[in-house]
C-alpha cells in the first residue's frame, strides 16, 4: 500500500504567491467580437475612437432652430416676434441636425407660437451654441476610448457603438476543462438512486459555475476513475484539447487512492501540494506544459474555498479583469471559535442585524458538508496566527450575499421545528423577503441566546415539570427583568421514533430500560430532553437504566437518522421528523412550541412579518398537513 | 403641428410607487431545468431533498477503520497493536462507506503499519463515530433545501444534486422586447459611416445587456421609424410575440415626433409620463394587455438612468430576485454641484481616495454624452428637495466599480494632454491595475485642486512670461508652503490648428487680428490661454482686436472640433490634436507640460508606477510617435 504525505505544504499567502507568480504573464489571447455582445468582456487592447459624436451639430432640446443673435433683443418687456415661414426660425426636434445658419435653439416651451404656426413670439434671448449639442461634443475621433485591460460595462457598448466601433478586441475567454475523478462517484443523471458506496459527482457542477462566473467556458468531462493511467491519459487529453487550465476534481489529498500528484509530478511540475487552510488543505497546484493545472480537493466545501482563493484570480488575472473581491462587515460574534494554530479557518457563519451590530453565529465546521456553505450566508476566516475567537469580540466577515439581505436576515436560535422551515417559506415570498436563517442549539441555548443579543427569535419547548407549564419558568429564571413576548408557534405530538413495523415493540418509557433496547437521546437543554426526564421522572425510571442515555444528538432529524441506520432502536422526537424518514411513530405526548421575542424588536419589520404569517390560514393549513401539529393557539401571544 | 406636454409628472419615489404596485404581483412563470445549469436561476417552489447525503456511513479520513471501543486502552504509555489481517482494522479512504461492524476510523497519520502491513500500532484512542460522516449528516430526506424565491448559487447546485434533485423548478427568464424607434437612427453594422442627420443607434444594446444582467431573455428588434402607425405595429407584434415586457427606445419625451405616449395611450393605459429626475425625465411607464410597457429617453445617459430606475427592479421582481443595490460610501465633494431644485439629478462624478477619505469630483452634466457615465466611477444623487451641494461637504456615492478599484483610481486634474491617455493605459496593463481618472480644468484648475487636497496629479504647463519658467512660479504663488513635486511628463509643439490646407493662411499671432479671422480661444487659467497671452504681448497685440478671443472651449480637442465645424478658423492647440481631426497645424513654440505630486503622496504605489512607467523607454518611444512631443526630458524632477 503506497501511501504519500503533501509534498509541499505551504500557508495560504506562500501558495497563492508561488501560483500567482508562477503564471503571472499568462494571458488568453485576443479576438474580435461584436460590440453589442461585449458587455462583461475585457478589452485586448486600447480602443481609440473611429467617429465623432455628435458627427454634426444637433439640436439638444425639441424646439425652433434660430441665429442666437436675432434674439438677443427679446425680454419679458419686449417680446420678440421670429418669422417661421422665412425661414428665420425652423422647427427641430432632439437630435436633428441643426440647419447650417443657424447656432441656437429655443426650447418649444419657451415659445409661444401663432395659430398659422408661421410666426412664433419669445421674451428670453439664447446665447450662441444653447441647448446645441456641437460635433465631438461627447466624443472626437481618435480619442482614447478604453485602455487595454479595461471589463466593458454595458454604457461602455453604447460608447463603443457611437464611435463607430461595431467589433471590439477583447481577450479570448479561457477554456477550463474539469475532469470529476473517483471510483465511488456516479452521475445523478445516469444513476438516480446511488447504492451503498456510491457517491453522487456534484464538484464539477458548481466549479463550472463558478468559473463561468469569472468569465471562462467550461468543459465537464465525464468522471474517471481513481487510476493511475485513467487520470494521466484525462490530464493528456485536456492538454491537448486546448484547455488554458485543467481542474482535477479530486484526488489531491494523501491518501492512497490519490494518484493526481503522482501523474502531474512525472508530466510537468508540482508547485504546492497541501494549503494550511481548513477547508480546502488538500490541494495542489502544478504546471504542465506551461498550462496551469489544479487538484482540487474532494470535499464539497474545501473544494468551493480552494477554487475561490486559487483559480476564480488566476482565471481573472488571463483575462486581465479585477479579481472579485467580497464585501467586508464587521460583526460581534456570538459563541467562542477555538481554532487551530497554523490553519487558517474559513467558517462559514450566519449573520443578521440585531440593534446596530451585525451579529454572527457559526455553523457546522465539517467540510463534508455542503449545507454549511449553502445555508451561510457569511465567512469568518480564523488566521493561521489564531487560537481562535471568543464570544462578545469584534471581527470582519466575508459576506456572501448582498449586504441588504444580510441586514434583513432574521436569526432564529434554539430548539428546531419543521414549522420554521415553512415559516422561512412564507417570509420569501413576501415583499421584502426576509430570509430566515436558524441555528439549532436546543431550546435553552436559544434562550441564552435572547439574553446576549444575539437573535431575533428563538424557539422553545420547555416543560417546567413543577407547574405542567412550557417556557415560562425559564424565562424568569434566565432572563429576570428582560421584556419578551411569548407566542405559540404550534402545538405538536412528541414521541418514539422506531423502525418501521416497530420491531422491537417499543410502547411506553417503560420498554426504554429493556436489556435488547438501545436509545438515543437529544442533549442536555433541549426541550425534548425535558421532556424525556419528565416523562421518566413520572415513571419513576432511573435514567442510568437506559441504554443509550448518554448518546446525545442535536436535532430531531439526527435523531431519526440514528433509528435508521440501525445505530439506536429509538429516539423520543416529532412525528414529522419519523415521517420524513420513513420510520414509525409512537406518540407519547403533546407539547407546546413558542417563539420568544424580545420586546423591542416586536417593531422589527421582519418580525411583524412572522407575526402576520402565524395568523394566516394558508400557513395553518400547511402545518397541520404535516401531521402531528395542532394550529389550535398558532399566533397567541402567551406574554 | 401637434405637440403634447407630459402628461403624468412624478416624483421618481411616486413613480415607482406606482409602477411596482401595479405589477406587484406579476411572475414569470415556472419552468424546469437541470440542476446542473440552475446557478444564477431564482427557485420556483419550495426544493426539498430526495436523498440523504451521506447515504451510508462513510470514513472522513483516510485510515483504519475500527471499533472505537476496542481502542480505548492505548495510550503513550501502552501502545495498543491492531490486527489488520484479521480484519480488526480495516483500510478505508475518504469517502468509502464504513465496514459494516465498524463505528470510527484512525487517521492514517496517527498509525505506526508493521513492514508486512498485517499489524499496525496506535498510542492514542478514537471516540465512536471520530472520523465518520453519518447517514444524513449532510442532508436528509425530505428536509427543506430551499425556499421558493431562493436565487441559486454555485453552491446550491452541489446541495441540489446532491439532495438527488437533478431538474430543479425555476421562474422562466423575462422575455424583454426591445423597439428602438427614431427616422434618424441607423444600424452601424449597416451603416459604418453615417451621414448628416444620422445617428448611430447604441440605446439598445446597452439596455439588452442589463436586462441579460438582470436574467432577462431580450430580443432586439430592427429600428422603426418614427411614425405612430409602425410604433403601434411594433408594440403589437411585441404584445403578440409573448413579451414578458416591452421597451420603447426612445420617443417618450414631448416632441413633436414623439408617438410612443399616443400609441400607449391608445391600446392601453399610460401610468407615468415624465419623472422629475435628470437625466431620465422622458420615461413613460404604462401597462398595455397586462404587460409592462416602459418608454425609455433617448439619451444614452437617460436611456440607462431609467432603465436602472424602473426596468431592471422589475424584471428583477418578476424573477423573485433580490433587486440589485449599489454599493455606497462616504466621499468629500472637490467642487460646489448647485443643482435645481425639484429635480433629482444624477450626477456622474470621479472618485479616489486621498488620504483617509473618498474625494469626489463631478463630470459634465450632459445627457447626451455616454463618456459622462463610461468615464464615472460613481454616481451622486442630489435630492429634489435641494438646491445642490457645496465644496468640501461629505456626501454619499453610489459606486459604479467595486470599492477597491475606486480606491485605486489615481485621480488627475488640471491641463489636459494626450500622454495621460497613453500613461493611463501602461497603468492599467500594471499590476494592480491602476485607473487613472482625469478631468480637465486647466492648469490653475489643477493646481488648485492640489491645494484642496482633491487630485493626485495636476498636468500643469503654465509659463511665467517674467522668467519664461514653467509651473514653479505658480506653485510658489498658489502652494506657498506646501511641499509637491513637479516632474515633466512631456515638452510640446503649441501651435495653431488650422483647416486642411491653411486656407485663410494663418502663420503668426499677427494673422489672428485680420478681419477675416474668427479665433477660438482656451478658457483663462489655461496654460495655452497664459502662453497665447505672452505671444500676443510679446508681439503687442491687444487682444479685443481678435475676433472669438472671448469664445472659449476646455480642451485642445475641443478647439479643434471649432475649426474643424468651421465655427472658428484657427486655434491654439497642440499637433496631437490637431492631426487627430484632420487639421492642419503651424507651429508657434514649444513648452514644458509637468506633472505635480504632492510630496506626501510619493510612496502612494500607483503614484510610484506612474513615476516608474514616466522612465520607460516603452513609454516615451509611444509619446514621440504621436508627434509635436520631446520626451527629452520626460521624468525629471525639477522640485
Amino acid at each position: 500500500m503506497q501511501r504519500k504525505v503533501y509534498l509541499n505544504m505551504q500557508s495560504l499567502e506562500q501558495a497563492r504567491h508561488v501560483f500567482f507568480s508562477r503564471f503571472s504573464a499568462l494571458r488568453t489571447g485576443a479576438e474580435t467580437i461584436s460590440s453589442r455582445r461585449a458587455a462583461g468582456r475585457v478589452t485586448a487592447e486600447p480602443v481609440t475612437a473611429r467617429l465623432s459624436a455628435p458627427s454634426f451639430h444637433s439640436a439638444a432640446m425639441d424646439g425652433l432652430a434660430v441665429r442666437a443673435e436675432e434674439t438677443f433683443a427679446a425680454s419679458d418687456d419686449n417680446p420678440l416676434t421670429l418669422d417661421i415661414a422665412s425661414g428665420q426660425a425652423v422647427f427641430v426636434n432632439t437630435g436633428h441636425p441643426m440647419p447650417p445658419d443657424k447656432d441656437a435653439v429655443i426650447m418649444i416651451e419657451h415659445v409661444v407660437l401663432a395659430e398659422d404656426e408661421q410666426r412664433c413670439t419669445i421674451r428670453t434671448p439664447v446665447f450662441p451654441w444653447q441647448n446645441v449639442r456641437k460635433v465631438g461634443e461627447d466624443i472626437v475621433a481618435t480619442e482614447l476610448l478604453f485602455t487595454a485591460n479595461h471589463l466593458l460595462a454595458p454604457a461602455d457598448v453604447a460608447a463603443l457603438l457611437t464611435a463607430g466601433r461595431d467589433r471590439v478586441r477583447v481577450r479570448r475567454r479561457p477554456r477550463v476543462i474539469i475532469l470529476p475523478t473517483g471510483s465511488e462517484l456516479v452521475d445523478l443523471e445516469q444513476c438516480p438512486d446511488p447504492g451503498q458506496g456510491q457517491t453522487i459527482e456534484s464538484n464539477s457542477a458548481v466549479l463550472a459555475a463558478l468559473a463561468e462566473e469569472a468569465g471562462a467556458e467550461v468543459e465537464v468531462r465525464p468522471i474517471i476513475a481513481d487510476r493511475y493511467e485513467t487520470i494521466r491519459q484525462g490530464l493528456r487529453d485536456s492538454l491537448d484539447g486546448g484547455a488554458d487550465l485543467v481542474v482535477i476534481n479530486a484526488g489531491s489529498s494523501a491518501g492512497s487512492a490519490d494518484y493526481t500528484v503522482r501523474v502531474i509530478e512525472e508530466m510537468g511540475e508540482v508547485l504546492v501540494h497541501g494549503v494550511t487552510i481548513m477547508p480546502g488543505k488538500p490541494t495542489i497546484l502544478a504546471e504542465v506544459d506551461h498550462v496551469p493545472v489544479v487538484g482540487n480537493p474532494g470535499y464539497p466545501v474545501s473544494a468551493v474555498i480552494s477554487f475561490e482563493q486559487f483559480v476564480v484570480p488566476l482565471l481573472c488575472r488571463m483575462q486581465g479583469r479585477p479579481v472579485p473581491e467580497p464585501l467586508r462587515a464587521e460583526a460581534v460574534v456570538g459563541r467562542d471559535l477555538p481554532s487551530r494554530s497554523g490553519i487558517e479557518e474559513f467558517r462559514r457563519m450566519i449573520a443578521g442585524r440585531i440593534g446596530p451590530d451585525l451579529v454572527t453565529v457559526p455553523l457546522k465546521k465539517g467540510s463534508g458538508a455542503i449545507t454549511t456553505l449553502t445555508r451561510a450566508n457569511a465567512i469568518l476566516r480564523i488566521p493561521a496566527s489564531s487560537e481562535g475567537v471568543s464570544r462578545g469580540s469584534r471581527v470582519e466577515l466575508e459576506l456572501l450575499r448582498p449586504r441588504k439581505q444580510i441586514e434583513q436576515t432574521i436569526l432564529c436560535t434554539g430548539s428546531h421545528d419543521l414549522c420554521l422551515d415553512l415559516l422561512h417559506d412564507f417570509l420569501r415570498r413576501s415583499d421584502p423577503a426576509y430570509p430566515l436563517a436558524s441555528t439549532h442549539v436546543g431550546s435553552l441555548g436559544g434562550i441564552l441566546a435572547i439574553r446576549d443579543n444575539m437573535t431575533h427569535l428563538a424557539g422553545s419547548h420547555l416543560l417546567d415539570p413543577e407547574t405542567g407549564e412550557y417556557n415560562l419558568t425559564y424565562l424568569q429564571r434566565y432572563l429576570p427583568g428582560r421584556s419578551v413576548a411569548l407566542v405559540t408557534l404550534v402545538h405538536r405530538q412528541q414521541g418514539f421514533m422506531v423502525r418501521p413495523g416497530n420491531p422491537k415493540n417499543i410502547c411506553t418509557v417503560q420498554d426504554l430500560i429493556r436489556d435488547d433496547v438501545r436509545f438515543i437521546n437529544r442533549q442536555a437543554g433541549s426541550g425534548t430532553r425535558v421532556l424525556l426526564d419528565f416523562e421518566l421522572d413520572r415513571a419513576s425510571i432511573d435514567p442510568d437504566q437506559i441504554d443509550g442515555y448518554d448518546s446525545e444528538e442535536y436535532t430531531h432529524m439526527a435523531v431519526a437518522v440514528a433509528v435508521l441506520s440501525g445505530k439506536a432502536d429509538a429516539g423520543l422526537g416529532i412525528l414529522a421528523a419519523a415521517r420524513a424518514l420513513g420510520l414509525d411513530f409512537v406518540p407519547v405526548t403533546e407539547e407546546r412550541y413558542d417563539l420568544i421575542i424580545p420586546e423591542e424588536l416586536l417593531d422589527h419589520p421582519g418580525i411583524d412579518q412572522v407575526l402576520a404569517i402565524m395568523q394566516k390560514s394558508a400557513f395553518k393549513k400547511q402545518v397541520e398537513a404535516m401531521g402531528g401539529y395542532s394550529t389550535r393557539e398558532t399566533g397567541t401571544r402567551k406574554l
